[in-house]
């Protein structure tokens, strides 16, 4: 490992502080996922939670952040508004952003794809059995550094069913498609940028089955960390006007 | 033509009512862009300036709208906000959106790309100068339904430089890559699909030359139009949850 | 319909002379494929079969076409490299091309997609059952021309299966993507461009089964070539060289 | 430098034989571009050259190589198809492939573009002054790896001309746009996959001039080279078969 790649955790910690979440994640759902990105491959990591002043995330633990994790679902549309803009703009600035499951339907993701506002009844058809159900995700992009170590699928034998047509975006990259035993795909592991931000969407997840705990998904998570954080990031402010021509070019750079 | 294509042509209404632009654009910038939607061609237009109530795009306005074509520049930040969700609500559901010149930097275009909130600061490399600067907009895509009969190039030879590294997330398709004398280039003419609604961004236009009178401008947005009109919109409300497993599957269609 | 189309359908036409296609498709699959493009569309179907001379394509056959259909499996090494060459030739020239099931073996195809030369072991992990099995083919792009009138799904009762990771280049657009019963997905429906040519794959179609027979596959097929006839095809020969420099470019137009 | 990338640079070492090239690059092509592969930064470089046996490329050069570069012009048509095929293939089971200025008329990069066979005159608008004219690069995509430590733009002094449109097929990634004195633009840095070969297209580089050995160009090349190198390459004869429905999908992996 060549650097340090600073990553926060962002958790909503509503449901993993009962049942049946709290059998499943009794550490907390941050500290499951901050446990993907481990030291010894050169991660630091440090864990948000919405309860915390500024959800655990004020600008300069942004600005100290390579790459945001964001997990939520119930308390998505409580976060403040300010917090979502500071980590929309670092994204623009570099930040790489990786966001899970149901965070596809927090404030930060529908702005930074461009849905906000929307509601899951928008997002697409899923389906929440209590058993949860049978997910295969298959990659279609072997050879992509963030599925380097996967293999060719993760049989994950409980999630939720996240059905197409989801109101994704063009993925720039479409790397993971999920086969649902009861009958439905959905493009599970995604690829955008925004600015000089690197953003990596992953479907799976849901908070009842411990699939954060499988070494297949920790290696995707660990693998789209590195690919999101930027080595060049570049604070807005300095993108400034540029009124000269041609003939002033040779002095700029 | 085989349907009527509504469209709607929305002009912030203010450099256009006082010099230089007065003199460019006697009947407002929306007539003249209006202009570019022939009726014989099977347009239907109407105008709505942002003095207007609901800046002349009330929710049934919008709902009668098959495409809404957005010109502005100073008055971008007193735009309602619920103007703009309403709008951009619309497009996930098909409404075809061209957004021209500084309009890229209104609310729903940023909110649309994920770059909301961002600033002129941010958007590029642009310059403006007193006589202008001659641009070749070049097609990379001949072919494509929006470049029908537009020939190689359009030579404009005044407006105002957008110089890259513009904010654009990745399009979906590039179809203008654009030369200006002063030595920058831009992507002029890019594609986005956001829900059902499908995005055209070209860049020429600005306020003070008349480019929206050349033929091939006109060609442009009039291909655009038909391009961007969905034939079959999806009100957001009708896409509901589905709870039912594969064995229902057949019940559903 | 505003003008004609002009498709051309190739087919092998090798196992539907024999038990079992023979019974699915006594007319020939060329023939069942012919009649997913009605005369009252606006459609102007020829077809072409592997026995004919140059394969039913001679030049004046493909410069006469404005959309060329695909259906190949076993013979497709013995098609004549000339006629390869000159389909690949007037694809990227504007026309259509329409690729189907067993096809994405086809030459044209691996060249157009710069696979060749590869094999069946190098596409993808294919499962063929005697029975066939179940394959629901999601929309994931609702709102896009081939997909309208298709609903949100087909459901194909027995199909063979195209698992991923298929052997595809980056589509431009994913249209669809399917589920098989057997546990694995593919993208199914794909678009392409090559030139000035735009291409559609489309994946469903085992000979086994009368899957050309289905409504919303003909439908799709349809669309398919209504999108892919371009308005503006451009003979190679006339895209010369240009040393002019920029003091000339008034005079190119 | 985490591990050793092994490059290979094929330079048809023609034109840099005789005047005017010989006095730009007195040590040959090859042996300039090699040198923007500095071992102190991780890379293992040979030369090959094609009046070696096979091109200096026999299969063990081919299987022992991570990222192939490409410099080619006049001999194009004369590289032997064996060597092509065995390129070709060895892209697609994840070999990097980097294609320099006049390469994008080489047989191996028109196979994987599906571009094949073409010529010339249909690449696109090129124009060759004895004299060059100034071509300024613009960075598009900053914050993308092969971007890292480029700056805003490459000021070549002069360079051959190469106009759009230009015969490419849609890019995944488009990296540089440059602007050309005499008028012109292109899309002059660009990313693609084909199998599990990543390949990225670069056309500054005429001959005639040292445009090789400026900094910026040498930074560019040396990303490109770690982005492409695959850490997961994939002999193609392993991807078999499966026939196995999913009951046996748990014995797979």
């Amino acid at each position: 490992m060549e650097r340090t790649i600073r990553v926060t955790v962002f958790n909503e910690h509503n449901q993993d502080k009962t049942e049946p979440v709290k059998s499943v994640y009794p550490e907390g759902l941050h500290s499951a996922i901050a446990a993907c990105f481990p030291n010894e491959e050169g991660f630091e990591v440090r864990c948000a939670t919405q309860e915390m002043p500024w959800h655990g995330m004020p600008e300069d633990v942004l600005t100290d952040t390579d790459v945001l994790v964001w997990w939520s679902h119930l308390d998505n549309s409580a976060v403040d508004d300010n917090v979502v803009s500071c980590v929309c703009r670092r994204v623009l600035e570099g930040m790489g952003f990786i966001v899970l499951h149901s965070a596809t339907f927090s404030k930060p993701w529908e702005r930074l794809m461009g849905i906000y506002p929307t509601s899951p009844e928008g997002w697409g058809r899923y389906r929440s059995m209590p058993k949860g159900e049978r997910e295969i995700a298959w990659v279609v992009t072997p050879g992509h550094p963030i599925m380097q170590g996967v293999g060719e699928f993760i049989d994950i034998p409980q999630d939720e069913c996240y059905g197409e047509p989801l109101l994704l975006p063009q993925p720039e990259e479409l790397l993971m498609i999920s086969w649902y035993e009861g009958g439905q795909v959905s493009r599970s592991a995604t690829t955008y940028r925004r600015g000089r931000g690197r953003i990596f969407c992953f479907t799976p997840g849901h908070e009842e089955f411990p699939i954060y705990r499988m070494s297949q998904v920790r290696r995707v998570l660990a693998n789209a960390a590195v690919w999101a954080a930027s080595k060049e990031p570049a604070p807005f402010k300095d993108r400034a006007l540029d009124n000269k021509p041609l003939t002033d070019l040779s002095h700029r750079q």
